[in-house]
């Protein structure tokens, strides 16, 4: 295949912002509850809709996420935002519930040996995790989300088949969840792999929206969005300062960068709601927070001459 | 606008390295002449047809290049591959001539303050040296080429119009120049604004070849280059390691690094003839050279594991 799609691109872009989990928990400084809750608080105050607190997981294997129920706990609610958690099964998704997740995600892998060693189960044990998640989340009055990592390849095992990806798809819709992820946990897609999985997804799925979770392992992640919005794609995750990856898969550095990329699409003319210098802003108090350069550019260049009058104020 | 166009991409990719120019002479570690030589005759054994070995400028400007005709004595010429050198006026088209450079390549910048900065004329003044170089070039029976910085938006003018970009290339057409290189030299471009000046330049010149000098300030650099390809643009600019930027351009980062582009184009299954293995080592041996690490991601990441096996062993 040597031709890309092209469709109109969105004139809108809804970020989901999941530096506070996918981000953090990758860091190997562990941030104080009140420093989580005032990163999510100034993450609020940017525009995002979205923002995924924590996740609901063992603290032994994630020590990052030990105190999400505190932060959830702790952090100002602002009216619209939706704040949302990650869990892997029953025990998890109770725990969201009771800390006031607005929306609970499950997160399992399409690869058996990368859902093995991010969650310690198979695939069909994660799935008879569920229909029971699923139930309880509804049965809270919440939405239940899916995230379907290694959908663009596994570290382990290479290529994972279009086909496994949508049929695990498949099971997911039926089993209960509503908005579905597929996730490059681990940065191994490339444009056409990107223009390939989102077109099949979209003739098995017809009405079913699509969010994309790419990072950047190899420096492609921006390539790859633009691969996306070019079908239309218009729901993405990214890490405010491009922290972050995935703990469990080896090499996998990268994130795509929140404000990297607002500002590709704010210079594209595709509106995000998001106030870009109060994102940069915030990228740089966790520069502090954390004690270390994070690896967005955005906030080294600043922002592009011919797009900074059209960017509101700070 | 928000379509953006598609071509067929291209079967084969040309690139040209610009590491041991664009990219050394933005470091502030100075290399020695011996090291800059290993570095060449390492690049030129990774099946590059295109090292640009360094510039002809005053040394008090750019001490890094103060060494270029130690260094075109030093390398060990491989048969086929294309050294070449920039010079901003004819004092610098004669060194290079004389140091044995193979094409000689005049920069000038498409706004009046960068090229102020840049070369300490004004547009005007460095046309009026293009005419001489050209003829002395041409003399020396050498091809004669030129880079427009600053093409896609300039630090200090911001917006560059593409009228200009244009009008200005076909100046140095006029003058002698036989292939053009359109520099983003600040990193200013975004994905849009590439097909725009693409597109214009394909109009106004159609038998044309146009090489693009990409940079990634902001990350988006591998985007740009996505849209470039998706035009059919097969001739690109990058640098081994992502090393350097302009030294006269305020918050300029970030070439493209070969092994990132190259290792995007392999996922794409887009041939460029080069030895992604020997690049990264190559990336890695400059690394001990400058005695820190280089923004290149593929080095940290490793090759994708689904592109591992289609790779020639180092």
């Amino acid at each position: 295949m040597t031709v890309m799609e092209i469709a109109a691109l969105p004139a809108v872009v809804h970020i989901r912002e999941v530096g506070p989990r996918d981000g953090l928990q990758n860091e190997p400084v562990i941030l104080s509850t009140a420093q989580k809750v005032k990163l999510i608080d100034l993450l609020s105050a940017t525009g995002l809709q979205a923002i995924e607190v924590g996740a609901f997981v063992r603290p032994q294997q994630v020590p990052q996420m030990a105190d999400t129920e505190a932060v959830f706990a702790g952090i100002t609610r602002r009216p619209g935002v939706v704040y949302s958690a990650i869990a892997p099964n029953v025990i998890g998704a109770r725990r969201a519930i009771a800390a006031g997740a607005d929306v609970v995600q499950v997160f399992l892998s399409a690869s058996e040996s990368h859902n093995r060693s991010n969650v310690n189960m198979s695939i069909e044990q994660s799935l008879a995790q569920v229909a029971e998640m699923a139930a309880l989340v509804h049965g809270a009055g919440k939405p239940f989300d899916a995230v379907l990592s290694v959908a663009f390849g596994c570290p382990f095992e290479g290529d994972v088949p279009v086909e496994r990806v949508l049929d695990l798809c498949q099971r997911l819709l039926d089993l209960g969840a509503e908005q579905l992820t597929l996730g490059d946990t681990t940065g191994m897609a490339h444009p056409l792999l990107v223009q390939e999985v989102v077109r099949a997804f979209r003739a098995r799925f017809p009405r079913q929206p699509l969010r994309l979770h790419l990072h950047s392992a190899r420096g492609a992640g921006l390539a790859n969005l633009l691969a996306g919005l070019q079908l239309g794609v218009d729901l993405f995750d990214s890490s405010i300062g491009g922290i972050g990856g995935c703990p469990f898969a080896p090499g996998a550095p990268g994130n795509l960068c929140t404000e990297d990329v607002v500002h590709l699409l704010h210079e594209m003319g595709i509106n995000t709601g998001l106030n870009l210098p109060a994102l940069m802003a915030t990228a740089r108090e966790l520069e502090r927070m954390l004690g270390h350069e994070v690896p967005g550019q955005t906030i080294k260049a600043g922002i592009c001459k011919h797009l900074r009058d059209r960017e509101p104020a700070l």
